[in-house]
């Protein structure tokens, strides 16, 4: 068993200004208008821990502990305001991770959703893939996987994601094209999702910060290590600049918050 | 004119742990026993600014503007505790640098001697290069450069250096093999530089964070901006952990000092 992880007291003021909005009441004000539009995409946090060298890992599909215990602590504490958790298929396969808030207090409901971009399903999930186990043990929700087209009949993983109540979410590609930002968002926002915090890997940082227009607020952890020439980078095309630029250092790392300002040369 | 830099209260507090040991006293202390062997290399200081995807600059050979005034002057402070500047040829090229300190108040006996390092000598420097212009103005002193072998009869750069004092230091490679930095460092030490501040650029960064054994402290800024793909990277080969690390956020960049503790897989 690992340490249980502590919210340091500086997190808090430090995160305030970034958050998604609170979500509306679920007993409907009568002093309050008719409910306004939804939103045509949900408020987008992206976040992630890099090195000094903006590696996310050593190698590609090589785990790469990073964030010290305090930063870790944001990043799980950032979940809980969040009604969804993204990450890329390599990064599923690559960490096995858990996806759900294990700071100590968080309630079932408080959990985000997790959810997985996999157009070509190659996530040989398990039962004993860690986001299930994490479900199953009320820890956590169900994932849902989207995927870009129907998976083949019979294929067991359906059964081992629709058992713990998770899903596939079947979301075509045009053309034979990837799916852009746009879509992806809008479905998000279809199913009911009003934030999502986008955690990497590089492909969809990468891919995210040149889209600086879709995303809300960016939560970068900055650990005190070079991982060398090799590694897993962010960097996306094009020069992307920030506003609204905060830095709190937690233990040996330093985590910046901010806002996208411009998107250049892309 | 630029605004004058204006030091940061943090700054030194930051710093104090990290700078080279103070010069001895110039007039012997009689109660102090002999002087003791003279050190085999200056103590190095590796520093530099960096995105958050670690690039020097947006590409080769363009010079980028990353730091701020506050970690800028943070920079010119730490010139004041160093006995030479040193950066590679291309920086040279690319930056026309001043390579003094700028701070005010600083005076011509806190001023860093500028090295750079040229094997080939291809900086084309003219009376108006930046750091002659600096010397010539009394606010620096000239430059010494590095070169692997004598330059040819006539060359008229060695008539300019050496019109403001400034030399040629032919120091051999053996063998057509690069310079090591234990070599460029024992030839500081010869010629009585007892610290050193090693600014970049890239290659220099990256050989010497490969040679951390060498380095006493690192000081790096990072901006918080995304230079993007096809920047100049600092990215060494293999890891590089530090110990002894702290943060200090200066405007809007940030500013890591620390140790080398371990070199791994180079």
């Amino acid at each position: 068993m690992s340490t249980p992880l502590e919210l340091p007291a500086s997190v808090s003021p430090f995160l305030s200004t970034y958050l998604p909005p609170a979500s509306p009441s679920s007993s409907p004000d009568p002093l309050e208008p008719e409910e306004t539009e939804p939103a045509s995409r949900p408020f987008v946090t992206l976040t992630y821990a890099t090195s000094l060298d903006s590696h996310l890992s050593i190698a590609p599909g090589v785990q790469t502990a990073l964030s010290g215990p305090e930063s870790k602590a944001l990043t799980h504490h950032l979940r809980t305001f969040h009604d969804a958790i993204l990450i890329g298929a390599s990064t599923a396969v690559a960490d096995d991770p858990g996806l759900n808030s294990r700071l100590p207090g968080t309630t079932l409901s408080q959990q985000p959703r997790p959810i997985i971009l996999d157009p070509t399903f190659r996530w040989q999930l398990t039962r004993e893939s860690r986001v299930l186990r994490t479900t199953r043990d009320g820890q956590g929700l169900a994932p849902w996987v989207f995927v870009a087209k129907e998976p083949e009949a019979g294929d067991v993983r359906v059964g081992v994601l629709e058992e713990v109540g998770g899903q596939l979410v079947v979301l075509e590609q045009e053309d034979g094209k990837e799916w852009g930002w746009e879509k992806i968002l809008a479905k998000l926002a279809e199913l009911g999702i009003k934030s999502v915090m986008v955690e990497g890997g590089a492909r969809v940082a990468n891919g995210l910060l040149k889209r600086g227009d879709l995303v809300d607020s960016v939560v970068v952890t900055v650990a005190p290590v070079y991982l060398g020439k090799g590694g897993v980078n962010v960097s996306p095309e094009g020069v992307v600049r920030f506003r609204d630029v905060a830095w709190c250092t937690l233990g040996r790392d330093v985590v910046m918050a901010g806002r996208v300002e411009l998107v250049e040369g892309v």
